[in-house]
């Protein structure tokens, strides 16, 4: 079987990513980060979702990017909520972590060749997505190059690495009904940006998912307060 | 002033891009990783290097690599010692670390981005290297092109990052004399791929530096088992 590493945030597009990769045939090898975000709770998030979708294993590593600050998702500042549609598709939001996908592929690509797999998915997506720069399939392409040329197994030609992104092109709605059909358990999931014990249902992130569910004609099984 | 990160090992390389930066005019934010390195002392240098250069900042980014494994730097795998120069100058040794600069880099852009610096200074050498993939120029090129579709500074045109690397194309020798043009203190650097009090004199790692040491005439002020 082949191996793929799977970048979980227990989020709802990680989850789908993953039961996709799984149907594909791959054996999972999850990946998640607690880097000092307000919503660690993703991470218990996460460990559910590896198990439901019976990952091999799943590494989760530690590092504090409060450190480096400057994004309302670490740092001592307001994640906004109740932006209207506009506002949201406007600019890149104080949400953004800066080069966070760049380092949380960085130590994917590490866990791939050490395991020797060379296909890593990720759950970004350019339609329905929140600005983030790194969610484009443009810094996409550019990573898989790097990939190739940073690594022992790319460079000697054992592996050619690949960044799966089966959600790119989908819309939220898309990647629900996608997800329902594989299966995937969306009451394991944890979309919002705050640190609370229910879903706020007013930052960007909980308004993309409730608008997704909402198109997809399907009630959201998790809470909000 | 402008303001740089350097990423600062520890190691004789990585302190003279250090003092190299400073020369130029630059802030210097140092960047040290704590990464599960049997050589972990090399922190310790770090530190007295940034101090001694003059840097305005140093962070020290933990992250645990044990995890991930497959190197004899952070496995339980013996450092190979004695190696001759034809035995040293094939292939990717063993202390390769997977997608180490790789990472290494991702928090150097997420910390410049952060901080508003534009450059990222590397002490990479591809001329007396250690074999390294991640430590050539290509993989330099593809970093940086990455670097400017990552981030939200790079996207909407704030900054245009530039992976500088001043060591890439000197031997040894040559960054040695370089170093000590500018003040740099080798006494205050560490190489040694082992992790203890002396340095071994036998690992690559040493023998690379001795040889730099011997080929510029000067003797490595540090103590050796």
């Amino acid at each position: 079987m082949k191996k793929a590493v799977v970048l979980l945030s227990g989020g709802l597009d990680s989850a789908t990513t993953a039961a996709i990769a799984k149907i594909e045939g791959y054996e999972v090898y999850a990946l998640s980060f607690d880097y000092g975000q307000r919503h660690a709770r993703e991470i218990g998030s996460a460990k559910a979702i590896a198990k439901s979708i019976g990952a091999v294993d799943h590494l989760v590593i530690d590092f504090d990017m409060r450190k480096i600050g400057a994004s309302a998702l670490t740092a001592d500042i307001e994640v906004p909520t109740d932006r209207s549609d506009s506002e949201m598709s406007i600019g890149i939001p104080i949400t953004y972590v800066p080069a966070r996908n760049t380092i949380f592929l960085a130590f994917a690509l590490s866990y791939a060749e050490s395991i020797g797999a060379e296909d890593i998915f990720i759950g970004v997506n350019q339609v329905d997505y929140s600005g983030y720069p790194d969610c484009r399939e443009e810094f996409i392409e550019a990573f898989e190059n790097l990939a190739n040329l940073a690594t022992k197994a790319g460079v000697e030609g054992q592996s050619k690495f690949r960044i799966q992104t089966p959600l790119i092109k989908l819309t939220k709605a898309d990647i629900i009904r996608k997800g329902l059909e594989i299966g995937v358990d969306y009451s394991l999931t944890w979309s919002c940006y705050q640190g609370g014990d229910r879903a706020c249902g007013r930052c960007d992130s909980c308004k993309l998912r409730l608008a997704g569910f909402a198109e997809a004609g399907v009630v959201d099984p998790i809470e909000y307060e």
